[in-house]
């Protein structure tokens, strides 16, 4: 069964989505279960329910859009993402992952084909995190990480609960959540990150997720004037927590393979003044690898040089990790499927891990997935100025629809 | 002429003046020419009174206590410090060098002896510059590096000028600015570092002042997320900027004598995030040295790692030079007086450059000048906290009262 999709209508699609909570400077805002959200759903159901397709929503208001195969008594096999977004976000993270599932629907109408197993497309509640916190708490859900009680107990800034915005929005389903089962999922996303542009390359196959883990940092030393203090009697806690992030930069930055991330997003010096030593300073770490146990010789080394710089700045180091997400490696099956659509494309493409979080991420606990990610200008998201051009989002969606049929129509 | 001063009357004093302005943690708030500092002043000018000292004040408000000598026509020989206080300041800062003055008169007033160069107790209007900015705005002025009415239109906070609070409280003065022409000044000051206490050293023979440039830093790269960035794309500030500041600690530390000092006292990340590379960093460093020429270098070598910081991180540097402050030397003779003081009370003593700046300072471009330190309790000052024994009270009101005699009785 060979589809193609057609690019131009999949861009008209986006830009229509994106003029529901348009912001000043070309992005969208619809944050989780908003008036805005509700309307950017309702736009997209009723472009399903032209097609024919069918919907169940689920407890946490993950919608599961249906496109009937021949064998509707087999598990169903499964696209999309998310159509939330940032305060100021942009018009494709997840939008595109949403619309291209839309796309080969629309192209499988055109051309009067039905796949063996059904189609689902799935938008997932919540992905941002910006309403209500964790990131990605419904597929979350969906794949058994938080209780359904719990998510829908969440509270926004102004204490509206998740479930209280659902009830609101009209998207409470009845699904239990966790259903229905599927036999794969696959998820197209812009990269948001610079490596498929910097390489001229439009394809990413994504075989994992990156390992990640969180530190908070305190170096606690004395404060003292800047003048009448000498250099080796001093406690200088920035002197400490510089050394340590130009020693793990040092590290990171030798690692030839690019698999080794550190990040210290966060520094602040307590009660800070030109002529004063800084006696204590707050810093977080984020580290990254794309290998389990190299990420644990990561945080090894973090640990000794975190004391090193303390013992070489007589100053007191303390450090709390706060959160870990481990190394997920995406169905071998999955990988291989996205990889033939790639190549079937003539594209240069790479295989690479995703270095940030995605609901395909909590769903490969479930079901066989993998991801397909496209260039987005500069590697930028999250963000009114993301970008990714018509050609990468009809290329990736076209790499989608491959993967998907290949799937759907594999002998039972 | 011997004389011994009276540690436990130098103390006596010390404590009562501390009752002036009171803290809640044992310290002193009398900022400048406030209440607090007028009541001071006038417990001062009481103690003086009764031992038949005269008075004048300039029309900045610095006090002039004159204790006749045998020649009455040759230049005073002056000490003296301040009275004002940081909002939450200690008891000895500036105070014990007013104080010690003022025992040296009661003192030879005991004895009933007479100098034959007639003696000055100087107390120097907002030291502080906790009121009115900068610091030193008085003895400055003195000396001719500000002017009258610059330093009168001078504004606190509340758009009060220093002028209308000279005439609110009294202390506005006739005395033209500059006189009297000093035959010499010491000022008794706390170290208000650690390097005496860590030595064991009972008196700092002050020889100058260190030199000292400010700068203000930015560094612009580019945020982007911290998971899908690889290193090599970065365009890390914080990076950076860690990276600057760990070479400028290291060249510091390597400088066996200590003479050299860096400070990076406030270090700002824009819109920090934890797992957001930093996008822009601003940091303010703080250069000190005792030799001129070596500040110079210091200053080139600052230049040179930032721009290889930049470089290196793919960042954009930039730096302003905000305020410099040349070396300073005292006068020899000055030096060598109170050297003698130290070495005849057979204590421990070192030569050592000031590392923050004294009313002293000023006055030296005017009149032969040295400075004697005594230790603080683990180096702190501008703190409630801070201390110095009743002992080295004691001891450097004694160094001060002989070099003052050796010199206000030395041939004509």
């Amino acid at each position: 069964m060979t589809v193609s999709i057609d690019g131009q209508r999949l861009w008209s699609s986006l830009m229509s989505m994106a003029e529901i909570g348009p912001t000043a400077n070309g992005g969208s805002c619809r944050l989780a279960l908003t008036g805005e959200d509700a309307a950017g759903r309702r736009l997209l159901l009723d472009w399903c329910e032209a097609l024919g397709c069918t919907l169940r929503v689920d407890r946490v208001g993950n919608l599961f859009i249906r496109r009937a195969g021949r064998r509707d008594d087999l598990a169903p096999v499964a696209t999309g993402s998310h159509l939330d977004t940032q305060p100021k976000g942009g018009r494709f993270d997840g939008i595109l992952g949403v619309l291209a599932g839309l796309e080969v629907f629309r192209a499988l109408e055109d051309q009067g084909l039905v796949t063996e197993r059904p189609l689902e497309l799935v938008v997932w509640t919540n992905e941002e995190g910006s309403r209500f916190a964790p990131a990605m708490v419904a597929s979350g859900t969906y794949a058994g990480v938080f209780s359904v009680d719990d998510t829908l107990s969440r509270r926004d800034a102004d204490g509206v609960t998740l479930g209280e915005a659902l009830e609101a929005c009209g998207y409470a389903g009845e699904l239990p959540v966790g259903e229905p089962r599927l036999d794969g999922f696959f998820e197209l996303h812009i990269e948001q990150g610079p490596v498929l542009e910097d390489a001229g390359e439009s394809i990413g196959v994504v075989t994992g997720v990156q390992g990640m883990r969180w530190f908070d940092v305190t170096l606690e030393g004395q404060s003292a004037h800047a003048g009448p203090t000498p250099m080796r009697l001093r406690h200088d806690a920035l002197a400490a927590a510089a050394h340590l992030i130009d020693r793990l930069q040092a590290h990171a930055l030798a690692d030839a393979g690019g698999d080794t991330k550190v990040t210290f997003g966060c520094l602040e010096i307590d009660s800070p003044s030109r002529n004063v030593i800084p006696g204590e300073v707050r810093l977080t770490v984020d580290l990254r690898h794309v290998v389990e146990a190299e990420l644990d010789a990561l945080q090894a080394l973090f640990e000794r040089e975190l004391a090193a710089a303390g013992e070489t700045f007589g100053v007191a180091v303390s450090q709390q990790r706060i959160w870990a997400s481990p190394v997920v490696a995406f169905a071998p099956e999955c990988i291989e499927a996205v990889e033939a659509g790639a190549r079937a494309q003539g594209v240069p493409y790479r295989r690479m891990m995703s270095g940030a979080g995605h609901d395909a991420v909590y769903v490969s606990r479930v079901a066989p997935t993998s991801m397909i990610f496209v260039p987005c200008r500069d590697g930028i998201s999250h963000n009114e100025a993301e970008y990714a051009s018509p050609e990468h989002c009809a290329l990736g969606a076209q790499v989608l629809c491959d993967a998907l049929l290949g799937r759907a129509n594999r002998p039972a």
